[in-house]
């Protein structure tokens, strides 16, 4: 059997139960007293990472900001990050140059730096980023802890990378950088930590379904989602299929949290205190299935986004 | 100008002028009370790093293992392992089994374990693994800080790796072992942290050579080595050309130390309690000049070793 017959998510989990001890949160936790040490990895490449017209310095930045978010999705403070970058011998010296100063910009933008750096030679551009983060063990916000009705919540807007994408794809180059840009919510993870309000956070990384789904395999429950209550980008309303890029569609990086009703004023206030948007889109219901209510009618939400070894191509 | 023209430690010291906050030694590291946590990372890739013949199980291994190398070149206890693995899509499921097991044979062995993992589709078997290690601040082993005067000394024997190459350029597949089931000197590290005694320390991934090279750079002073103190591996010895494959070939991961004369006692018979040996080869001098002596004769060492980017092959 390849890879391809069972992809990524299949493919983690093998690894995971051999280890037996891997966490599936987003980041691993080491201790340290009162508080837990977060690492998180994620590698990046050519094939599959970056869009046509995608400039050295905003590869650097997203390989960093990516690894931000899983920092950010766990209420930590970052506290440094490390880069292997492997390149093909033929690569212009100019590529580190710019993509060091991406890295180093996005790294300092949020309140840490880089560390740590290794380059190899490979055959096509590979990044493999790993940030460092810290977080008091009494705010940690993991994946597993929701309870049925906890309001389901999400920060900014969804949609803008996925609409940016078709517009890839439409031929127009211009938006490789609403791709690879990413804001990772650091200020806003460690707001809504504070609170002790969140039960349940993850990032959003391939698509708002992805990652309710995952949440549902975590936490034996699922979820009802309120099509009209999700706050679509502008850029996605624009095309026309705005909650199909926000659904289904990677790339948004913004936090997905749950919260006990009588928390959810509070946590939204230290969110908004940041400067960015929280959004109840529904809420956790006792039943293993993940459901959207569109135009008054209830059903099956599609278990579809983003995912590795499985014949998609992110960028064409 | 490509990267071919200047190297992997030219492109190296490029980023590290960038970013400013890069340390240089094998591990970053970042402040917790009176400990530093350690954090090293290395990407390894079909193309440079695998040779014929070898198994998944020895990648595993492999990459879990140099990644504890660093760990303990300063003198760390390793807290956790991180990998991401970059696979192609048809790439069997049986392979990320039995990498699996290698890595968490490898992190087992050595009192440590892999507590997050990541897999991406890529175009050939890209590898990255993130290393978490522990010490106390009064006992971490710099590469910067040696005296001249201070003894140079290196734990186990070298060339091994060299000669288990260059059975493998002859066309002898079965010594892929020799090469990928490195033997990290963790407990080694810990033991000769302990003393207090070490000045600057590294591990040789590159080779002698190689790393008395980038000490000398580091530390602003040389090096004389004498060649008839090199403890060569019989492996080599085999070969006729010990001494080349001692100094000039990568892959044995040994620890390279300095140590004051009134302490080299001391830190030998903490290393030689592990069941290690650990031998004097020369010492530090005050000239920043890397020498050799044979046959009674002083010498300039030559500065020559694996480096990336320099269209040498370590595997053919």
């Amino acid at each position: 059997m390849e890879l391809k017959d069972i992809g990524e998510r299949e493919a983690i989990k093998i690894m995971a139960e051999l280890y037996g001890s891997v966490n599936l949160d987003d980041c691993a936790t080491i201790d340290a007293g009162n508080e837990f040490f977060l690492i998180t990895t994620d590698m990046v490449n050519e094939k599959t990472h970056f869009p046509r017209g995608a400039a050295p310095y905003q590869i650097g930045w997203f390989v960093v900001a990516i690894n931000l978010s899983d920092i950010a999705a766990k209420g930590g403070i970052p506290v440094g990050v490390t880069l292997s970058v492997g390149l093909p011998a033929n690569e212009d010296v100019d590529f580190i140059r710019e993509f060091s100063r991406g890295a180093d910009d996005c790294a300092k933008k949020f309140g840490t730096e880089i560390i740590g750096g290794d380059t190899k030679e490979v055959n096509s551009v590979t990044i493999c980023g790993t940030a460092i983060g810290r977080v008091k063990k009494s705010i940690f916000m993991p994946r597993k802890g929701c309870h049925p009705g906890d309001v389901v919540c999400v920060t900014g807007e969804l949609g803008m990378a996925g609409a940016a994408l078709k517009a890839l794809e439409a031929g127009n180059d211009e938006f490789a950088d609403k791709i690879l840009m990413v804001n990772p919510r650091v200020r806003e993870g460690i707001a809504a930590a504070s609170v002790h309000g969140v039960t349940a956070s993850m990032d959003i990384s391939d698509g708002l379904a992805s990652s309710l789904y995952q949440l549902m395999e975590i936490n034996g429950m699922g979820f009802s989602i309120n099509a009209e209550g999700i706050p679509v980008h502008e850029m996605a309303e624009l095309q026309g299929n705005g909650i199909e890029l926000a659904l289904y569609y990677g790339g948004d990086y913004e936090l997905l949290f749950t919260v006990p009703p009588d928390k959810f004023g509070d946590v939204r206030k230290a969110v908004m205190g940041t400067g960015c948007r929280l959004t109840a889109v529904g809420e956790v219901i006792d039943n293993k299935a993940v459901m959207l209510v569109e135009d008054g009618r209830e059903k099956i939400m599609e278990n579809r986004g983003y995912e590795h070894f499985l014949g998609e191509k992110l960028f064409k």
